[in-house]
């Protein structure tokens, strides 16, 4: 009935097809999988559609192993000391950008049901820990985000080969499969009116810049904001930032081509970053707006755009948000003096836009349903399944905002 | 009637003593000055007593001009091309913390009159700007704090000595003279039932601890906080925690003694820095706090330190103010990656502590007055005026807080 391999039974394994990345940077091989029914705390999802999100890219091209150990540090792991991480990212499911139906439940789960729209999130949202029970963070720290081969509980994986090889999670969603399991903690219930494609789109990108300018930011009415990279991300600050009631939107992007693609969210104000030779871009931004804008996002992930993106900053209040994913032990440096003197000009980062995936998704729908979010102009392009290394070749090469991968259609 | 060589006449020049930096890091000599007639805007103030705040210490051995352009950028100038700055910083009267009576003011002053108290203050507060009306700046943007040599509006001297030579003035305080003139957006009018030596105190360094907790910081109730240096101004910023409904402070210094001390303000917990070989500081305050503490304040001015101060924060929310003055050009790093899963635990600067001084000092002073903030305990010994070489012994052994400069007593 769903048109593919799968033969979905409840409680049984699963047979479907699965994009798995074997090796870094060369194309996905797509391959029949089974996938385990979902224990306790888990639900089975037949995806519907997915996005191809630059953090895919940048662990699909990934040579070393990583793992987050937590939020207050990370390292980089020598490949033989590491039992829990794949030896080269591979063989593993990327994809964490989707929406899906539920298709079985584990044990004991009332959360979601069978046939429930659901938008998974790499981040937890558990709702009891002193986190997620706090307005001022979406980082549960009952489930934190770590950089896992499994699932968040046990970090064991739902998926093998027919050859019984396992294979990898990707960001606890890997949803370049027909079908995945996801921790309930991670899955938002969603109004089945909006079209997936839309909601696929605030399962990480849209939402994390859209979140940046909103609640990590909290963007003030008539207030002045800095966008460093119209990329994606870039782009939903800038839709987040009109939303917020910004009046002045300056864009930085390198490509000409982003002036036109800016104004369709909000862009006022356009600066070519490499055509500024005698002045960089945190001057020009500071005489634009009298002394530095009031927000500024870095959206590249560019230890040096982060720099400059404070020095865009006013004095007192100005906020910096780093939204962008630096490579790993990329430092970013601050004069002293300046920053002392900056009174409460601060810097700060943010994972999913500071949003809590149950809480803030189901708002940014409405938001969206009620004809105010910007949604449509995001989706460049769309392909099959099977065509899914062409929405890579596309983001590599910078042609695509968002490419939706449909599973079936 | 004032017991010195002033025949304070207003309007009039005024002979007194004042102690002179001649050369960088060389004693201070007492010398017979002019001190000119206040302009428009301006007051003469026959300062009671002063302290020796640690940037007195830094400018006075500093040897190279530094000007402060504006609160975006700075620069070390050549000495050549400087033409407003003194070429090693000298003749100039330091000087910055102290409380005075008003001896005269200028044409059009109506703010304060002959005989008022008033604590003089680095910073301006004109009430008129953008910043001086937003409830989140006290950086006054229409006289922002530049290192000048003069008076904040038109950048000259009202000092020179017996023989016409034009001695500079310090932070537009310059309170080592038994006269100084002051911009009238940088007094503040205070109760005169204080004690003098009490009020000195709120004129720069314990307004700044206090502050950095109750203003930059708005440190809340239940939290814990870790103070990077137990100085007058980590000092300060413990008894503001307190003040504040802190429940764990926690100091950090590299003299033992100052575990003791700083219980008379506040700290409940102290990490001897230079014991802790095996684990950093940062990975110490992360298990006392079970992930970081709330706040966490650098009052040293070492890079290295704002660092450990920013990796001890909790992630979300964890908020590091840098209180201390590093030296010129001194960089600090951050890890781009952590900043970005550290989602909104964020760093920033302040000066005053994020007090507008007329706004803020009179509230200081009367939780002083309402024996609610500790401040005798700050001042640790007492000098006359003669001998306020003693004063820079003191501070540059490490064996004083304050040290109160009586003027005539």
């Amino acid at each position: 009935m769903e048109g593919n391999l799968a033969t979905a039974t409840e409680g049984q394994p699963l047979r479907c097809k699965a994009a798995i990345c074997r090796k870094p940077g060369s194309p996905l091989s797509i391959e029949e999988i089974i996938v385990a029914p979902p224990l306790p705390h888990e639900a089975r999802i037949r995806v519907i559609c997915t996005t191809l999100c630059h953090s895919d890219l940048t662990y699909w091209n990934l040579q070393v192993a990583i793992v987050f150990f937590s939020f207050q540090s990370f390292q980089i792991l020598d490949i033989k000391s590491v039992n829990k991480v794949s030896p080269d990212n591979s063989p593993r499911i990327l994809g964490h950008e989707a929406v899906g139906v539920v298709e079985s439940v584990g044990e004991g789960v009332t959360e979601v049901k069978k046939g429930d729209l659901v938008v998974p999130v790499f981040l937890s949202e558990c709702g009891e820990c002193i986190d997620c029970k706090s307005s001022k963070s979406n980082l549960c720290s009952k489930f934190p985000f770590v950089f896992s081969t499994g699932m968040p509980r046990d970090g064991t994986s739902r998926f093998k080969n027919l050859k019984g090889e396992t294979i990898d999670h990707f960001m606890f969603v890997s949803s370049f499969s027909e079908y995945t399991v996801v921790d309930i903690t991670q899955l938002t219930k969603i109004d089945p009116a909006i079209p997936p494609s839309m909601a696929c789109l605030l399962s990480c990108g849209v939402s994390t810049g859209v979140g940046a300018a909103w609640k990590a930011a909290s963007v003030e009415p008539g207030s002045t904001v800095a966008v460093f990279g119209l990329g994606t991300i870039g782009l939903a600050v800038v839709e987040g930032a009109r939303l917020c009631g910004a009046t002045k939107i300056i864009g930085v992007d390198i490509n000409p081509a982003k002036h036109e693609i800016g104004k369709k969210f909000g862009v006022t104000d356009f600066i070519l970053s490499e055509e500024s030779e005698d002045k960089s871009v945190s001057q020009i931004i500071i005489e634009m707006t009298d002394g530095g804008a009031d927000y500024s996002f870095e959206c590249v992930g560019k230890a040096s755009l982060m720099e400059e993106a404070h020095a865009s900053c006013r004095k007192a209040w100005g906020k910096t948000i780093v939204v962008g994913l630096e490579k790993p032990g990329s430092k970013l440096s601050l004069n002293c003096t300046e920053l002392l003197i900056g009174g409460g000009k601060s810097l700060e980062g943010c994972s999913f836009g500071g949003l809590k995936p149950k809480s803030h998704v189901p708002i940014l729908i409405k938001r969206y349903m009620d004809k105010e979010l910007n949604l449509e102009d995001f989706v460049t392009h769309e392909v099959q399944f099977q065509d899914i290394n062409k929405a890579f070749d596309l983001l590599t090469e910078r042609k695509s905002l968002r490419c939706v991968i449909w599973m079936d259609k």
